[in-house]
């Protein structure tokens, strides 16, 4: 299974003024193409924040994308942090600045070009509609932050990292979680399925959600009905139908 | 000027099933108390994980918050992972068994006890009218996943991390980030202001909102003065009216 890393190059997300849209959303996609999704991390403008980082979690992972500090500003820093923590120079890409000319023609400005420097290295990668390649450097996908161009890129890429979807069901429960603890303990033994546990204080739809998921249908359906079975019928408000193999599609 | 970083330990948000609600909110009450978040982080319910970034950014910053983990349930590894970092025993803590069995009386489950399970060392914080404790070891504050009770708990002791709130203003543009870059840089360069560009696409209002702010109105307001100056008239859509000051009203 592939696994991935989200690193958010965010000052306006740690500062609280912007809520984070692109790690919520890539989570929830990176899920749907059957990547395992192992961290995600916001850190400052800052390059030796960034070089840090990267450091820390590039080899560990399959793929890591980056979100944020690409535009013209004095504040995008990321090719520049990509290039010292791989240890190569940041160029000039001859394609990226032959794509900018002849967008912006007469009136290409020097902050127009600046969108062309790159770690030494960097591949550009296109699919699907989008106007500008994204930047592959090694493992790391370097993507814009801003919410509209983050979703685009990642869709004209994504099936390079399809695997397979999950399947996933819901079972809401009118109980405290200390009552259900050793039930739900005990169905992760029995079966080959990942089990969580949401409660909900003052919702007067449930007390708690259990979601129970795996790779295959088949698991999740006899923990399900394993679930319903060992507890009081009293406390179990519903069972959600299946939801999942087309997760993507949503 | 204080620092923190937030931790948070959520299978359920790096899988996509849960958008986070916890960290967005606390970035915006550590801003208006006048505390720099310096990091959010995202990691798995697995305590090598959590160890493993706990020790890293523990003694970074002034204040780690951790999100999740704490329930009574199989995945919630948080006070054994806080434990471990440090290279403590967990024990179970006198006063919060007691507060436990006076309030399930005779319905107290062995559930309800492994809650009463803390890092040898933890101080209950109390504060605010909530009913259990904040679990304090060292310079963690541990609290829970659900985002009512993250909520609550933190608002209880929240009082403690005050500092003075920052001033913010927003300009609001039509026009492209390349032309404007220049304008921008200069401007953190002749007042002592943080200058934050956010380029929206598709979007009828605005392409640019250019945020500026600072621990003082003073120098913000002057650097506002001067960027509706230094660009031409038609592209300033609007200024907004000043925020801040009282941001932890909102």
């Amino acid at each position: 299974m592939q696994t991935a890393a989200i690193l958010l190059i965010g000052n306006e997300i740690l500062s609280g003024k912007i809520r984070d849209e692109n790690a919520s959303w890539l989570a929830v996609r990176l899920r749907a193409l059957g990547v395992n999704l192992r961290r995600i991390c916001v850190v400052p403008d800052e390059p030796d924040a960034i070089v840090d980082e990267l450091l820390r979690i590039h080899a560990t992972v399959d793929h890591v994308f980056t979100s944020g500090g690409v535009g013209p500003t004095h504040d995008d820093v990321t090719m520049d942090s990509v290039a010292r923590a791989f240890g190569v120079e940041v160029i000039d890409h001859p394609e990226l600045a032959a794509l900018i000319r002849s967008f912006y023609g007469e009136g290409t400005l020097a902050g127009h070009l600046r969108m062309a420097r790159v770690p030494d290295g960097t591949v550009l990668v296109a699919g699907g509609d989008i106007r500008w390649p994204v930047c592959q450097f090694q493992n790391v996908y370097i993507l814009p932050g801003v919410p509209q161009l983050f979703r685009a890129k990642f869709d004209a890429i994504a099936d390079r990292f399809r695997e397979g979807a999950f399947y996933l069901r819901s079972v809401f429960l009118d109980a405290d979680e200390g009552s259900v603890v050793d039930v739900l303990r005990d169905l992760e033994h029995r079966f080959p399925v990942a089990v969580g546990s949401y409660p909900r204080f003052g919702d007067p739809d449930h007390r708690i959600r259990v979601t129970i998921e795996a790779r295959a249908a088949a698991p999740v359906d006899a923990a399900v009905d394993a679930l319903v079975a060992a507890l009081p019928p009293a406390i179990v408000l519903r069972v959600e139908a299946p939801v999942g193999q087309r997760l993507d599609e949503k």
